[in-house]
Formats: structure tokens, sequence, C-alpha cells
């Protein structure tokens, strides 16, 4: 079995946001609130934030559950791990996650400022300059020969699609407009020349897009 | 986490029958065609008899790919094991798998009539005679810490719900009527009292009843 890139647990608006505008240390979503595109899967048992025992084990939970399981490596975006725009001014920044972020896997940080290795846990982010190809090639050759995470945001998903390179995708859609920021699509139906498009409506009131290659 | 009791991706038909009447060694499912029951799963990427690459890897394929995830061990009544009936003839038989069941962990078969166990590649059946809670018992130890998959037939699947012994179920319900043979129930609201249960129509033509406990 080939390794796959597989963007999972995605979430939009349903006018087709991934985010907000303005994002900031105390709004990593910008002017949208997280909860709003992704509480569906902070209420399943699997949610790998979850504290507390109990949790959901629907549908939803199949999703969550799904994540960690086959991946060895993730590819984010900059600002999926932080802020920052331009050099990095505080090296003391280590990400959202506090001490244990919850990759427990090699992470690769795409920057046009490269930057040392973090580890955290079981948990190492490597900052890196390179293509969306050579990305995943570097991030195949880490999750020694799992699958890959395509963790986001907007921009690197789009960039990953754009150089038809994600072989599926799980995004969830929520029922909430933003009406600006980062934009992943004006419709879902862009990508039916390329793949296939399963739309699983679930009991908490998000629809599941499940996208994979024709 | 505790150790789950779950059940996978058993299909029955609208009627809620698991297998038809009249098992044999030529059918497993007596008058009842497998295909009709299960060939959604048979046609997602995931599915461990899976002989070639491709497959569809929308909704059904998290059911399956699910499957052999966090499970310990699995236990089994003697009619899934094979179609002999009391003291056994034929020692010979080795359950319908070949040598090489995609179980990959102990199962635990149910049985009137204790023999042998037999290895079979990475999959150890072991035969006891125990009531349900003992056979739980038994099994989350031979499982290690992981869940243990209840894989059926329609009476172990019963006995196990009576004894209100099962944690999270999944079954698969098919758009064909059987009319006769082996009952899982009138209407799955039997089991609403204990269970939420969230109902899934798939692309495929089954709907996924997803139940966990209250």
């Amino acid at each position: 079995m080939s390794q796959l890139l597989r963007v999972q647990c995605f979430g939009v608006s349903s006018d087709g946001f991934g985010a907000g505008e303005g994002q900031s240390l105390d709004r990593p979503f910008g002017h949208a609130d997280p909860a709003d595109l992704l509480s569906w899967a902070g209420a399943t048992a699997s949610w790998a934030h979850r504290t507390d025992p109990g949790g959901t084990r629907g549908l939803d939970d199949y999703f969550t559950r799904d994540m960690p399981r086959g991946i060895g490596a993730e590819i984010m975006g900059r600002n999926k791990f932080g802020p920052q725009r331009g050099p990095w001014e505080d090296l003391d920044w280590k990400g959202w996650w506090g001490d244990t972020p919850p990759f427990h896997t090699p992470v690769l940080v795409l920057t046009h400022h490269v930057r040392p290795s973090i580890t955290l846990s079981d948990t190492t982010f490597r900052f890196i300059e390179a293509t969306p190809a050579e990305a995943l090639r570097q991030a195949k050759e880490a999750a020694d020969g799992k699958d890959v995470r395509l963790g986001g945001g907007v921009a690197t998903l789009r960039a990953f699609l754009e150089a038809d390179l994600v072989d599926t995708m799980h995004v969830s859609v929520a029922p909430v407009e933003l009406g600006r920021g980062e934009r992943l699509w004006s419709t879902p139906d862009e990508l039916l020349d390329r793949f296939h498009l399963e739309s699983v409506p679930s009991a908490s009131g998000v629809t599941h897009l499940l996208f994979w290659r024709r």
C-alpha cells in the first residue's frame, strides 16, 4: 500500500472559510470562533484534546478516532504553527499546543524563514522551505511507511491541491457563515473533476465531505 | 481508557436478519446471499479481504478501516466459526477463512463442545464454554488492554445484548428483505432504552446504525 497524503477533520464554514480574518496570538482563527467550526469534534469520545471521559460515539467519532491512525508525519503551513509573520522575532514561541502537542510524529512546518527544530514530548517540529512536492517527499520519508497528514491552514491546502498532491480529504462544513477570512473554495464542486465526493450530514449539524481521487 | 466490547460492520437485512435459514458448508449465510448484506464493505479500499488495489474511500471505508484498529481479541459464536452442530465430527475444519484468517488476534469461540486451540498465521482460535460475562472477562485478558470485538453471529449478539455487555455497535442495514433466518431484531428501536442511536444513510445504499451506551 502506498503512502497517502490525507486531509482530516478540516473545518470550514458554509461559505467555505477555514479561518477568519485577523489571526493573532489570542485569536488563532481570527474573527472566527473555532468552536463554530470544530465543536462537533470536541464533543466526540476520541477527540485528542479531551480531558474527561465520555463523549459521543456516533458518526463524528469515526472521524476523530481515525485522525492519528496510520499517520506518520504532518505537514502544516507556518500560520497553523503560529501568528508571527516574516522573520521570527520570538523564538520562544513553540506553537499553540503547550508541552504535549497532539501530533506525536514529526511535523514539517513550511516557512520562508527556516529555524532550528523544536521537540516537545513525542512531537518534533521541523521548519523547512520547500515546494509542496519536495515537502511531501520529506514528509513521506519521515513518516516511515505511514501516511502523511496535511494539517492546513487554508493556503497550505490550496497549494497542495493546486499541485495535485492530495489523495483523500475530509472537510467538515459547519452551519455558520464567516463572510471573510481564509477561503478554501467557493464551492466543493470545484474539485469534482479530480475527486469523488460523498456528502454525509451528521446529527451534530455539520456535513462531512469526503473526497478521494478519481 | 477502559476496554470496550464492540460490534463492527455487522450486516442485517431491512427486516432484521443477519443470516438466512439453512447454514451449510457451501452456504455460510444459509439461503441469504452474503453479498446482499456485505457488498458495501467489499467495495471499500480498507476491506480486509481485498486482493487488488483500489476501492472506495468514502463513508463506508471509515467503517472497514476502523475494524482492526484498537482490537485485541474477538469473541464469536460457534456458528460463525463453522456449520457443524453438536460434538465436532471433523476436527480438520479450521474455519471459513483459509490459512490466513483476517482476525490477527486471539479469537474465543463459544461452544458447548470444547476442543484444542487452532493457530493459523497470527490468529489463534480458542474454544471455550462460558457465559457471556465470563467470555468477556477472558477476552479482555487476551486483548492485552485493547478493545474486544463481538463478531457474531446473531444468537451471540443477542446473548451479549441480553446480558447488557455491549458498549458500541455498528450494524449495516441493507436494502433487501430475507423473510426468514437468524433475526437480530424486529426494529432497532428495541435498544433505545439503553443506547444512543444514529442512523447514517450511505451512498452505497446501506444505512449504518451506530449505537453507544446511554
